[in-house]
């Protein structure tokens, strides 16, 4: 059991960042994410991701963060990525199998989670991109299993060299099921 | 020799993916980025990124895409990152070592791109986001050079499991060189 939080998201400035955090979080691997802060857009677009292209995946906004992270570090571990920590191949070493809580904030975020965190983890010390992070941090604590893994969604993409390949499910009967 | 090329990057609403773009090519070990659309700002903040955190990193933007694949092609391979594609591990295995372009476009790419691209690549056939699939190719594509390397900027971050350590050797003389 994987989860991830998302804290400091603002609606209007974070919407599309915010999005790809959720989206990269259930690509994969992880088991849900939860983002601190309210945005019913941000659920129902991540809603629709999951009920076209299959889960299971859970998304919830508007949790308090401080109390959740507590609530996980009694059955877990809490990972907190920051471009100041520990590198991830070192921790992920120690921590691999476990249920873990991958947190990342916007652009600041509250001194306290340094210290709640089981762990601050760098993927690379280098400013870049919490929606990077999270898939390097996914991808190395999960061995890479996204890329085995098969989403059973009514919506399936089947790789193509050249073009796009769509099988829709959800099609009405009597038409089309596959398109090229 | 890696550069990414960004394709249809709008500056109100991308502004902020793309900078994460351009951050997490020169992060995860890429020469330089491209931008087909012109965009002064996002230029300035790479730079800004650049001489602080160290390079060697290339940034430039209003560049016509298609004249660019066409003359990247004479040279190395091109990549098109896009879920529709061809798993990154096989493509990955026949590419690494040579020059390449990866080619990432916003919500919408040219179809000409899926025919002009060597190779139409997929990081997972998953809706998710261009800025994780640019680390996850570039990490594979280099074997994960770039958590042994190191940047020679004037900033650097120094990895601590418990709170920020940042060297600023940018601070005029006289005043303290790091601090905790």
């Amino acid at each position: 059991m994987i989860e991830v939080l998302r804290l400091g998201h603002r609606r209007a400035r974070d919407a599309r960042i915010t999005t790809h955090v959720c989206l990269v979080a259930r690509a994969f691997g992880a088991d849900g994410v939860v983002v601190a802060e309210k945005d019913d857009a941000l659920e129902k677009t991540v809603r629709d991701v999951v009920g076209r292209f299959g889960g299971p995946f859970t998304v919830r906004t508007g949790q308090a963060w401080k109390p959740y992270v507590k609530e996980w570090k009694k059955r877990g571990v809490v990972l907190h990525l920051t471009m100041y920590g520990e590198p991830l191949e070192r921790v992920a070493s120690t921590v691999r199998g476990r249920d873990a809580l991958i947190v990342v904030g916007a652009e600041k975020v509250p001194g306290d989670l340094y210290e709640l965190a089981d762990h601050n983890v760098a993927v690379g010390n280098q400013p870049h991109s919490e929606v990077a992070a999270i898939a390097i941090a996914l991808d190395r604590l999960t061995d890479g299993a996204w890329a085995r893994r098969h989403f059973e969604g009514p919506v399936e993409i089947v790789p193509n060299p050249r073009g796009k390949t769509l099988i829709n499910r959800t099609n009405p009967p009597g038409r089309p099921r596959g398109s090229t």
